[in-house]
């Protein structure tokens, strides 16, 4: 097992390992003062681990209840963020108690933002089951919902109290879901780890995961460290997101996150190479990176519409958007673009 | 004008006084980085006053926009926030934009916890129109909105900006709305200030109202002060409030929050007189200053009634609940009264 401390607006722990969910229980019982707790997942989760988790809980002495709803993107709106909120308060959750949100991205950003608001705030655990929310999403304490004009557009910075990830609960994902949270590491690697990066390029979809897991959680918790309020550098890890998002509401959220970010991540990347902000090599590494494991890396969708569903993004302050672009991989920088001027950027990618 | 200085995890000031309105825009510019200002206001309060305050804004330079929803507690909910929100979406404000809460309790609550939301949070400006707003609810960063299952159960903690409080707005109020904001000086007087509940004795409903607004400002700043996260001291604010919700949410919300606190706060004083907290004289005299600003002091449901609607309250933390109980004008404390101990406290006070 591997644990690394997060040091925040409040500090936890972030455990990674094979064999750490029948352990939940006592872990939550050790946070204090905990009486009853709301296990919130999804409908592809909960029947893997929903009964493992309920009977750790229930074993540590705690009383438990569960909000499952439909597994998918669409479910994290403001509809399920509203009935889970009234769920919490139908089985009289307190201050003192604690919601578990054990899933993938959607359930963490979705618990943890009914989390940040339910009686303005009560503590919450990460038990992420998808690579995507162990590298990323549960660690660092942005939470979200989707609007209906753009994705992750509400929520809070509410920090978990403990992320627990099991990696023995990446066995049950879909090769293809698996490949969707590459595409963070991927990015995590080109942001700041080019022997992690020169890792992947070895191993493939292969890696050895608490390891790899871990360097990724390690170097978020020194962004979030930095930033934790996304002011600054923590807005490098928007590197392919900004782009991404665009390619993902085009799609309607047909695409998936993992492969708008991909293709976000190849046309930024693309464009800082004809910009001559990074060279031609790096642009290409990146490029057969994602494709070695299998991630897309075109879009059928023009600038402009990339350019206009990236400014409904919430990056944007004032008149101008600050794209993530890479100068070599490991090393990355902002670029403050004038909103006008986006499209003609990511037309230089496509 | 009178400005007092809230020191909270933002510090921002609060101006009291007459003529203010048309300063709004100015003060606002003045926050620095804004372009765009959002206005949310209600069908009783734009009319009065959306204009004047839409002008000032222009005129500083501000572009705007308003979001406008039907007068009433019932618009403070789930689906009204998620409009707001997705207005804000829509019209594209950005991190550095501003939301301006003009009108009452209602407006404050749901545009600060928008504000609070929103990208993760944005700037918000209060310009309390009410007696209750301008003396409680703009003031201390506490935002909410009701859930089917009770008043004020999702929200957020979220300093504005600036409170420009215009005591001319208040001319307009019903004297009957004027009246429920009464009750939250009456409980500030009891609370802290004897000397401003023998005014309130002297002057009943024709105080000087910066002087008395400004008072009670003052308490709450340094209450906000000692406890912005309501673990603690801030709990006292609750005078009237726990039994008072109860009183409310078993109305359906027909009674007025002035009018169930003044409730609440009656029941308290008399079982609070009746186990020997305080003197009959202090229980006496609370309720002689309610009936004198025309406020109620009795209801007609039940203590069980009232303890089972008391006890879905966020006050809850496991197993106890803090009622606030006077032991005199001016000093107040916390009761820790068991779940199961709460209905015999209430009937004691019926």
């Amino acid at each position: 097992m591997t644990v690394i401390e997060v040091s925040a607006s409040k500090n936890y722990f972030v455990e990674i390992g094979s064999g750490l969910l029948p352990t939940l229980g006592p872990k939550v019982a050790a946070l204090g003062k905990v009486q009853k707790v709301c296990i919130v997942s999804d409908s592809n989760v909960w029947p893997l681990y929903g009964a493992a988790a309920d009977a750790s809980l229930h074993m540590a002495g705690l009383s438990t209840c569960a909000f499952v709803f439909s597994a998918g993107e669409e479910s994290k709106c403001g509809a399920t963020y509203l009935e889970l909120l009234n769920f919490l308060a139908e089985n009289r959750l307190t201050r003192s108690d604690i919601i578990v949100a054990l899933g993938g991205g959607v359930v963490g950003d979705l618990a943890g933002f009914a989390a940040a608001s339910y009686l303005r705030g009560i503590r919450f655990v990460q038990v992420p089951t998808t690579l995507l929310a162990a590298v990323d999403s549960s660690v660092g304490g942005k939470t979200a919902i989707d609007l209906p004009a753009g994705k992750n557009l509400a929520g809070a910075f509410c920090q978990p109290s403990l992320v627990l990830c099991d990696t023995d609960c990446l066995n049950s994902l879909p090769e293809d879901i698996f490949r969707d949270g590459c595409a963070e590491v991927i990015k995590t690697a080109i942001l700041f780890d080019e022997p992690l990066f020169m890792e992947l390029v070895r191993d493939g979809l292969h890696f050895d995961r608490e390891r790899v897991i871990a360097a990724c959680v390690a170097h978020k918790r020194d962004v979030v460290h930095a930033d934790e309020f996304d002011r600054g550098v923590r807005q490098l890890l928007n590197l392919g997101h900004t782009v991404g998002h665009g390619a993902e509401a085009m799609s309607d959220f047909t695409l998936s996150h993992g492969k708008a970010v991909a293709i976000g991540t190849a046309i930024v990347a693309r464009a800082a190479a004809k910009r001559g902000i990074c060279s031609q090599g790096t642009a290409t590494r990146i490029m057969w990176l994602l494709e070695k494991v299998e991630l897309p890396i075109f879009t059928h969708h023009t600038a402009a519409e990339l350019a206009q569903m990236a400014l409904s993004d919430k990056k944007r302050s004032g008149d101008t958007v600050n794209l993530v672009v890479p100068e070599a991989i490991g090393r990355c920088s902002l670029l403050p673009t004038p909103v006008d001027a986006v499209e003609e950027f990511i037309q230089a990618g496509l």
